[in-house]
């Protein structure tokens, strides 16, 4: 375990983790520009900038940019945190450096280019072909941990 | 900690954890499948398949069957990913490996059954019972972990 | 690492996270509670308290109260998880027990006031501030994890 834990497999898993992470939480903000920039919101406190009632009601709304953010945000939370679940026990099964930078790296570029695929949005199948390599590099990290755990 | 990690509560917490995360990832890809067989989507870029601009516009709507597989989704995100947080917390407080087993079953049994009670769907209160079940698995492993750290 | 996991680091990281993470799931009991007191449901088969089918129409609808609660929840899930995943490889980095007390203590403090912040509702920015600071506190840690592993 100590060697597990300062190998570099796992000093490789913190990196990678943490920067698709911290990708996923920019999602966040920029949720935020769009709503600002797009005077759309989910909450009444937030339309404090509009001068009348009328105004209020009209930035209660469903924008489509704002939508497609978050559904790239959220598709990220359904793929990134199974990534880092995995990711982590797969860490701990010792496998050779090679092979899970191999993973880590398929995984953070195929996220990345997801969200670029999502937002702009690139025509498809990009988006799709991205979602899916990212989902094979976790799939396959989890047959890794399963068939190593089940002595 | 080398005992811990490599002890058979955390081997079954990882064959565990990753099961119960695959059958997460696992409504992804279901939902595709029911966005593709009614054909409904959410992004124009999506519709590519359609002929016209009329069917392009028919395609771009919510359809039940996927927003109840897309809620079932969400469900297993609010529950499963708190159940793998606390229960590697759980883990390292070194319990019986017999208690750590049924936790650890009853809660993915309960995920198992949660799923098909939800997309059959099955009459209530078949998917609030295996809903409270689950929370209540991992309220007690919490419990274990405030218990046992707050020394 | 046997001395990183047990730690106090490690043992106050685990208390605080297991609080924040317990924090988040109570938001689905408060979801069930607004939907069985305004009587407003997903599911057609959650209304069987409905006693003409006019009633069951009438309970599948969208409700602001339901609909705010949910949105404190997902947004627990874009901070909390982030936290959580950032938090326990912040916390094998061996920082200061006082330094990462610090960033737990903002953390979960700011998470706590965010809740109350959006269900009350509190007037803006008091939830914009308190999301801020949790965001800030998940990089800060970030930043230290990337430095660190980085060698």
């Amino acid at each position: 375990m100590h060697d597990d834990f300062y190998s570099e497999v796992f000093l490789a898993f913190s990196t990678y983790a943490t920067i698709v992470v911290l990708k996923m939480m920019l999602m966040s903000p920029m949720t935020a520009y769009f709503r600002f920039t797009r005077k759309c919101f989910a909450n009444v406190e937030d339309t404090g900038m509009a001068k009348t009632p009328e105004d209020k009601k009209r930035m209660l709304r469903v924008d489509p940019d704002v939508e497609r953010v978050r559904r790239c945000h959220q598709n990220d939370l359904e793929n990134i945190i199974p990534f880092v679940v995995i990711g982590l026990l797969y860490t701990l099964t010792g496998p050779d450096l090679s092979t899970a930078l191999l993973h880590f790296r398929v995984f953070v570029g195929s996220r990345l280019f997801h969200t670029v695929a999502y937002v702009l949005p690139l025509p498809q199948p990009s988006r799709g072909l991205t979602w899916m390599v990212g989902m094979g590099a976790t799939f396959s990290m989890a047959f890794r941990v399963l068939s190593t755990t089940h002595l």
